[in-house]
């Protein structure tokens, strides 16, 4: 449940693992997000007691902006396309000094997300599975690496399948466009550290739709009373998808990866 | 948290115990309810293995008439009124013989209730006070009597503020009309059991208005990821309100009494 996770998703625990290990006389961090890992980032840093720069396009929501200003971090505005982001943020880095925390291909930020799994398979010893959602990776990678012993599965939107077709095709896959309620996994393509993880020991990608996401996370908010975000409701969805059904695996642990949601309307609302 | 307990209300509690301490022979139960008790007991009878039979006005709505349903009860329809719903429950039980288990004037349902603060003052053992929400009075008289060296406050809305009144009042206050989104606590007046130990243990009830009671509830999905029910916003409101300020409690106990509430729409959409 790594909603209840400090800044609300399982973000912070890569964030954390990162920025304790910077060395001594680091002046700051700086990183483009404008969601979970920015905040964690953000929240990561004030801990530590060194100041953080968090690049989000100026078209993001006034509420993630204020969560990340509340965690104690400055927010840059830049463009909304990729370019634009990582332009501004280099340059951020080149003025100031800043250590650049990307937001899953960091050998620091793997291990730290690593660590929920290693919690749950200390929580639950009989485990045959988990399964993660995967937007860059990052958690998949680290679940991979810290729960050797038990077999790994992930999880995806249609819109967003870059990993699930990468492992089907045994090559990485970038996609032009990434499209889903699951803001949390719209990356184009896995990253050059999580990729090979992933190629090695991702048994299969569970791809869902829209509505499934959606009844998923419904389904949870009504009967188990948390509140998790779409992303999370991805790897719900695809435990509940029919495609699961032949997956010989009682046991599955499923990460409920975050609960930052917007609770102006409801995603079932039309 | 009592918003993830079974059946997700504190009602289970009380439900329960009163069920498991039927004499042996007891043909079933019956109540009248169109809220959390009424689940509760549904799922306490099938757990005992006897029948269970739910009285509910005709204009429930489904998603209620489901949940009984689902934990295996009999729903029964009657008009709306109180005096209507009463009369159908009390010819199911000459009828069937079945006992009738009302919703918080009863000795086993209070006891039950009560077990909520008793795990709450052995989980934290340095408790200046416990705040429940008050209803009909059947949680805060089990916290009453479960935790007597701990100080208790209450929580209404301002619109069914009848157990404030009478405390104020030092005498019973019955309500023509209650009107509030915590739909949990639209009792118009306290038991006879319950009034007595309301009045005797409860220090000070503190109402809230309704918008208060939708801020606490946004504030919780928001920030704590955990689904409350308005009627547990009560008592998060209660101890955020102006009101609280002047208390000299500094650790406050509050019960996130339940988390049924409607996701059809946002109470705080207009």
């Amino acid at each position: 449940a790594e909603l209840f996770q400090t800044t609300g998703s399982f973000k912070y625990r890569g964030a954390t693992n990162a920025v304790q290990n910077l060395p001594a006389g680091t002046r700051g961090v700086v990183t483009h997000s404008s969601g979970n890992h920015g905040q964690a980032l953000a929240k990561a840093a004030a801990v530590k007691g060194i100041p953080a720069m968090i690049v989000m396009p100026a078209s993001v929501s006034p509420v993630k902006k204020a969560a990340v200003i509340g965690y104690g971090a400055t927010v840059v505005e830049s463009g909304s396309t990729s370019t634009e982001r990582e332009a501004v943020a280099r340059s951020v880095q080149e003025k100031t000094g800043f250590v650049p925390i990307p937001p899953f291909d960091h050998a620091d930020v793997i291990a730290g997300q690593g660590t929920a799994a290693l919690e749950l398979v200390e929580d639950v010893p009989n485990l045959d599975a988990i399964l993660a959602p995967v937007g860059g990776g990052g958690m998949i990678s680290g679940f991979s690496l810290a729960a050797p012993q038990t077999r790994i599965f992930g999880a995806e939107p249609t819109g967003a399948d870059d990993a699930a077709q990468s492992l089907a095709k045994g090559e990485l896959v970038r996609l032009e466009k990434c499209v889903s309620i699951a803001d949390g996994l719209l990356t184009n393509y896995l990253g050059d550290l999580t990729w090979p993880i992933v190629q090695a020991r991702v048994e299969r990608i569970v791809t869902v739709s829209e509505d499934e996401i959606r009844a998923a996370m419904r389904l949870m908010w009504e009967r188990m009373k948390v509140l998790i975000e779409p992303s999370a409701a991805v790897g719900v969805a695809a435990i509940l998808s029919d495609a699961f059904r032949d997956v010989d695996a009682p046991r599955i642990g499923v990460v409920l990866c975050g609960g930052n949601v917007s609770l102006d309307t409801l995603p079932w609302q039309s």
